[in-house]
This record gives structure tokens, C-alpha cells and sequence, in this order.
């Protein structure tokens, strides 16, 4: 790879989500909690599309609890709309993974919502690794971030 | 024990659980599909009471899936008002757990929903079990079932 | 409309749903309770198209909650799955909608679940309809069902 | 009211929710989601003991929703466990509700996470009120918050 030409150190992918009927609430607008989800829902479109899902890291030997999330609301989200979710990996030395997440409205192109989270990797025993596993080091060579 | 004198052949267990802001839908009633959330925590407080809990059978080297459940609708549950769940366990020869269920609103003390579980046992390797583990037959027997 | 002509009586339509990782229990197969939601998924699907979804029924003045559900577990469903769901309406003259279901794996294409719903037609001041509100007949007749 | 003496600013309440079995995921800990559920539980509970639970706010014409959430996990809960969660409120001028979270592991007393949530005040329009309604700055002398 030719490192000169490196200037990506983030990665975006973005999934749509249509909004589910129980997960509006009696002020018909979609319970806080479940833009979590919809993170999640980002995450696993995020994986399946550059290679790193939870299986595929599981099979490597590790997992990647959450340690911190936030969010932060615009607008809200109602039945009948879908939620458009973009995801944003930031690459950093350190042995945890960042991600960023914007919610738009599909009715509108409006921003719901933008929030964070933090992952860790532990090994099978649950033991926090200090440093990055090699197939993260591999796959943050093959998508050009190091 | 003298099994002249046995008359039970159910065991019965209540508990309360209140109603979650987002358990209710836009229609303010409770989402029909929580009350199987509802049934699950009658099924831990009988375990408790009874001493049957999921932790106590998976020590025992069996796990207890739901083959069935099925839920009859009478009247609405709403935000503020609490679900009393009445869990009946009832007793019959086959491999089986029967549980059938009794949903109270706390304010009216009317019935809001009935339904019913079914569940089978397998054992750690997933293979289902013909017949009733021993520490189920003792377990019958300790509270007079047989 | 050549009511000679008129063979069908059921209306069918399919939909996928992938298996979020938190639907999945400490025994790695989706949690009973998430099958309802799959069912609830299904009738989103249909609605949209056959043109009879929530919001249009409740445009119509109507709102139409389950009054009875039911689900039989054959298979289980792990994470990396997805569940593909065959909705079927059954039609018939009284003031209900009738479901049932079929929910099969996507990975082996066997059978995971069956179950059924019943849904009755309520007024927005939630009196019950005994009869089929208009739009349903009409509805009806437009795909052929009376 | 006597403001020299006035030295409380913050008001604190607990509440312990029993983790449920389906809340636990295939790794055997809590899913990260789901902690935003036990803060909502911590805020009933703390509206139910303070008198300004939702629906008292709604009778009062107001709503509020959640504009920002945050959550970083110490240790994980596991089932069998029950989460016991200190929600704390903290006064300021804004027209803003701002409560702090902590949970514990019941079983051992370890703190499991902590978190944040801020909420706002909206009419029953869904307009933005820019000042503290006057029921929430009588319920804040009450409390001798202010």
C-alpha cells in the first residue's frame, strides 16, 4: 500500500431503518432509548460492509462490549417514517473503537439525532486487551487507515 | 409424604409489575406484545417462590424454551396503572411445563388478559429431553404435585 | 368484478427481518417474545402492500388492536440469521382480521415458528365496530376477497 | 422561605429493577441499551416520591422529553442480579431537567455504570417553553431547592 497517498482515517456507511409501531410512545414520537438500537442496527450495516462484524470478531477471539454511548436529540422521529442512519468510524492508535452516528429523517432529510459510542476489545475470557488484536491492525491496513 | 391427602395438582404464584412509559403505544394502551414480557416475569417470580428459577434448572443441566404461547386480550393496560400477573402451574406426567396466566389492571382490579406457556426441557447440548429430569420429579414431589 | 371468477380468499405477502444481536438471549437463539414482533413486522409489510397499513386504517377512523395472538416454536433462530416471514390474511364476513403466520429461516430455508393473530376494528373513542367499517369492504371487494 | 439556610441543590432517589432474563444478551451481561430503560426507571421512581412524575407534568400541560442521554459501564450486570440504580437531581436556573445516574450491582455493591440525562419542557403544541413552567418553580421552592 502506498502510505503517501493515505489521507482516509474514517470510515462511513449508512443503513435506513423503518420505524416500528411499539417503538413510538403515547406522544407518538420514537422513546429515546431506541435510537441505542438504531445505533446498533448502523453498526451491523457498518460490519457486514467492511468486514468486521461481531461474528467475524468473535471468530477472531474477541468481543466489543460498549463502554460509553451518548446521544443527542434535534427532531423527532414519528410511525410511518424511517430513520436513515450514517456511521462514522474513527481510527485511532488505541485499543478501542469510536464511532459517530447522525439519524436523519427519510421524510424529511432532517436531523433527528447525533450520538457516539466506545468499544473495548476483551478476549474470550472477558480480559480488556491493551492493544489493538492483529486481524484489527490487518483490517485497519486493508481499508487504508494506517 | 401421604399421597392420600394429596388434593393439589396446580401451584399458584402473583406478582406486580408497573407499567413501563415505554410499554405503551401511541394508542396509550400497553403494546400487545409486552405481555409475554408480562408472563416471563411471572414465570421468574414463581421460579423464585417456588424454587424452580431458570438458574436453578440450568444448574441442573437443562434449559426450559417455550415451544407456545398464546395471549387473549380483554381489556387495555395503561401508563400509571400496574399489571398483577397470576401464574398457575399445572401438573401432568409428559415433559412438560404448563403455566396459564391472569393479567389484572391493579386500579380496577379487572381481568385485562389471559394466556398461557408451554415449555419443554433440553439438555446443555440442546437435545430435547422425553422425559421429566429427575430434579423435576423431585421437585414435584416436594411441593405435592404427584 | 366477475364474482364467478373469484377463487381467492387469502391474501399473502413476505418479508425479512435480520436478527439484531440483543433480540438474541444468553442461550444464543432470539428470545420467544421477539417472534411477536416479527409477526408485527409481517403485518407492516403487508399493509404496505396491499395498501391497508395502520396509518391508513386509522385515516379511515379506525384503530385495530390484537385481541388474541399465539405462537409455536419449531426451530430456533441465532444471531446472523434472518427470520423470513409468510403472512397470510385469512378473509372471512365478521369484523375481524385474521393473520397467521409462518416464520422461516433465511440460513437453511426451515421452518423456525407458525402463529396467528386476531385483530378487531374499534372507533377512535375505542368502541367496538361490530360491523366492518366501509373502507374494509371496499377493500375487500378491490382485492377480490368477497 | 428561609434562603440562608438553604443548602440543598440536589435531590436524590433509588429504586432496583431485577434484571431480566431477555435483557441479558448471548455474551451473558446486560445489553448496553437497556440502561437507558433503568434510568427511566430511576426517573419514575423518583417522580413518584418527589410528586412530579409524567403524568403529574402532563396534567400540569407540559411534556419532557429526553434531548440528551449518556451512559459509561464499569462492570457488567448479569442475570440473577438486580440493578440498583441512585438517580440524582440537580437544580440550575435553566428551564431544564438535569438528573445523574448511577448503577450498582446488587450483589456485590460494585458500580456497574453511570450516566446523564437532560430533558426540556414542551407545551402540549410541542412548542419549546423557554422558561421553567410555574408548577416545576413552585415544586422547586417546595423541595427548597431554590
Amino acid at each position: 500500500m502506498n502510505k503517501t497517498a493515505k489521507t482516509v482515517n474514517t470510515l462511513t456507511a449508512t443503513t435506513e431503518v423503518p420505524i416500528r409501531f411499539n417503538e413510538v410512545d403515547s406522544l407518538k414520537v420514537v422513546w429515546h432509548g431506541h435510537y441505542y438500537q438504531y445505533f446498533e442496527d448502523a453498526r451491523e450495516a457498518f460490519g457486514k460492509q467492511f468486514g468486521i462484524d461481531y461474528l467475524t470478531v468473535f471468530e477472531k477471539g474477541a468481543v466489543i462490549p460498549i463502554i460509553e454511548s451518548s446521544c443527542k436529540h434535534k427532531r423527532p422521529l414519528k410511525y410511518g417514517d424511517s430513520a436513515k442512519i450514517e456511521i462514522t468510524y474513527h481510527d485511532h492508535p488505541a485499543a478501542k473503537i469510536h464511532f459517530t452516528y447522525k439519524v436523519y429523517r427519510k421524510s424529511d432529510g432532517k436531523l433527528s439525532a447525533t450520538g457516539s459510542t466506545t468499544q473495548v476489545f476483551l478476549n474470550l475470557d472477558g480480559e480488556l486487551l491493551l492493544n489493538n488484536p492483529p486481524f484489527v491492525d490487518a483490517w485497519r491496513e486493508k481499508w487504508n487507515l494506517i
